[in-house]
């Protein structure tokens, strides 16, 4: 047992050095920037296409520029279990959103390869690279692609802010925009997807706990918000006689939060405002504002919703204003597989760890192959719940447990007689 | 009493008429913008100048551009009262701020001279230019001067923006700066200050009232406030560990509403908000909106204030955000003299008219000039409370009734022995 432990602690070691490795990938100047088929993502590819074929892993990259890394199992006609996250970063990004999950997937690979075990049914891990959406107006090509629910002409049509195209974006990466209805997996033929991320959120650190099993992906759903009221004199229209849209947008702003409390797993955000005519002397006339409201199952995500929305209704007429709501972004919750959580909660407890359980409110590749396969995923304390940020960060001993659990998940697959 | 009520309604024509054709003098194209020193500044004060010597005053401008037209008394030594308003606009105005109580002022001075009536004292008619503030970065130019509590040196140093000087302007505009310091009245030679205005609120009308009798000009104060909590993931950070800035200034905006409902006579109003980041997926790290705060007296502005804040503390400890609170503009209260008050009371009921009593939220000259004499205003509905914009209206019925109020309210001074 004091091997193993002497190993799992170096193979950690190797996964945090990696991971630094990988954040000099960059567009950015001083700053980690990878965007979808940059040439940082390419750089990012090579290098881990490098230490994936080093492990003896198979390499291939798809038509959606993801990355692929194949090591067969001992047996013939076995099924295939996805392991991967994304390479692509947001802008001026943190170094573990994505990249943690491919690295500690590999990592997991070469310690049962270092002890000389290997499994029964094959594992590709999968390195997506545009999960992040910030370069095109899309998100999730690859694990779209890889899932088959791309709708591939309209998604190539899309453009970047420079006006190229993906079509031509995918063929100068070297990419064949015609092989991408290739890049989907045969459903018959895999196991399970699995990605292990890094938490981007406070509720592991609150409770103590280095690891918690996903129960969903939450449904997000995104609002404009207008209120109409009447704009006026701050000074000689009285408080009675007022048709006040930023006091009457307050109130709703107010019972907003109180939405998100008040249904568990629910959260409802305002995080953008603007009133008009926007002057310190003047009653506001016309306020608009977002809401995003995000829920573990679609049914309760449109209960909270339709709640919500029930009280605005009140509040805007006890003021005499009139507001809209109109629909914005729109995903539906990925349950994640109720057998892989109870197969990771069995590997945690084997390694002596007590995971947590917790939607993720943020959105993940695991949301597109939930179309294809069951899906799981394991997440990992994150310092403070930043993301999206330089000062991102993870404890090297919590990715460890990560692997020793995701090492051992693996072999209870191959013991129980998954194929 | 059927020739005089003839005679009232010609007047009162000739007053709207004459409203009418002041709102000629723009600098705007279609619209009407006067701007202080400006050519149509020139123009109007052409114009008024050219009916103030029809009507038998001897016309001057002083060293700030303040158009006063005067008519001596009967009595030798007796003082003067001073009628004015301002006939500078904002941009894009309406045509009877300001310009109403000049023309109200001459038309009473008419109206008494058609009925053959002296007057003991002195009247001088008070033309001022800069009440707005929209040219310089400050403002009551002519009536601070005429008050004798201009700070002469700095006022001049101030400039628009194409960096003229207000020295600069009043040169070229043919007036001459060294003779400010000369356009401060003597106290001792002035019975009061009155001015006619449209109201720019909704009081009057909505209460049936076609005129109002000004209790005081509102003390106003306006802070800016800055609401700094967290930044996050809109997805990711549960309801009860955020430190929303956004849902905290919410609540603090529907307490501003609060408090301005709680105290008689106040206004409390939010018209300005800015959040940052201001995107829809992330909590508000930051929030910086603007208070304006009003009240008949500067007491009652703080007392409000510190109740405000008193409640906006707890709000913000309750949600572990912070808050700083950072005054901006303030001005002091101006109470309307009681006897004057009383005396234009007398005045309405003598013409069968029910006044409304109402503070100003509004600042106007009057103001200014409360440094130098007993001040008394007199408000004309206007039509939805609208000003500061194209669509002010008053009735021509109302503006007559204001004239016939002025005209008594001279008369009563008269017969009172008022000298």
């Amino acid at each position: 047992m004091q091997d193993d432990s002497a190993v799992g602690r170096q193979e950690a070691a190797g996964l945090m050095d990696r991971l630094d490795l990988l954040a000099g990938c960059t567009d950015g100047n001083g700053e980690l920037t990878r965007l979808y088929l940059s040439s940082a993502h390419r750089a990012a590819i090579d290098t881990v296409a490098g230490w994936m074929r080093h492990a003896g892993l198979v390499t291939r990259i798809d038509g959606a520029a993801t990355l692929i890394g194949r090591l067969d199992g001992t047996e013939a006609g076995a099924r295939t279990l996805l392991i991967g996250s994304h390479l692509d970063t947001v802008r001026d990004a943190g170094r573990y959103d994505g990249s943690f999950g491919i690295l500690a997937g590999l990592a997991t690979l070469e310690r049962l390869q270092a002890r000389g075990i290997r499994l029964p049914f094959a594992v590709e891990l999968l390195a997506f690279g545009d999960e992040e959406g910030v370069r095109f107006p899309v998100t999730l090509t690859g694990s779209r692609a890889c899932a088959g629910t791309l709708d591939i002409e309209a998604r190539l049509a899309s453009q970047d802010a420079d006006g190229a195209t993906l079509r031509d974006a995918l063929s100068r990466f070297g990419c064949d925009p015609a092989t991408l209805a290739h890049a989907a997996f045969d459903r018959a033929d895999i196991i399970a997807y699995l990605e292990p991320h890094i938490e981007q959120g406070p509720v592991l650190e609150r409770d103590g706990l280095a690891l918690g099993i996903v129960t969903a992906i939450n449904a997000a759903s995104r609002f404009v918000v207008t209120v109409q009221g009447e704009a006026g004199h701050a000074g000689t229209v009285p408080m009675d006689g007022r048709r006040d849209a930023l006091a009457t947008a307050a109130e709703m702003i107010v019972a907003t939060r109180g939405a998100g409390m008040a249904w568990p797993d629910v959260t409802a955000t305002v995080g953008r405002i603007q009133a008009w005519p926007g002057a310190a002397n003047v009653i506001a006339g016309r306020v608009e504002f977002s809401l995003d409201l995000r829920a573990p199952t679609d049914a309760l995500r449109d209960k909270a919703c339709a709640a919500l929305f029930h009280e605005w209704d009140a509040i805007t007429a006890e003021h005499g204003v009139t507001h809209r709501v109109e629909p914005g972004f729109s995903a539906s919750a990925a349950a994640c597989d109720e057998l892989w959580q109870a197969r990771l909660e069995r590997a945690a407890v084997a390694c002596g760890v007590e995971p947590g359980r917790l939607p993720s409110g943020a959105g993940h590749d695991a949301m597109a192959m939930a179309a294809l396969c069951p899906i799981a995923m394991l997440f990992v304390r994150c310092r403070g719940g930043i993301s999206h940020n330089p000062a991102e960060s993870i404890a090297a001993p919590d990715a460890e447990l990560a692997v020793d659990v995701l090492v051992r998940l693996l072999e209870d697959l191959a013991a129980d007689g998954v194929r």
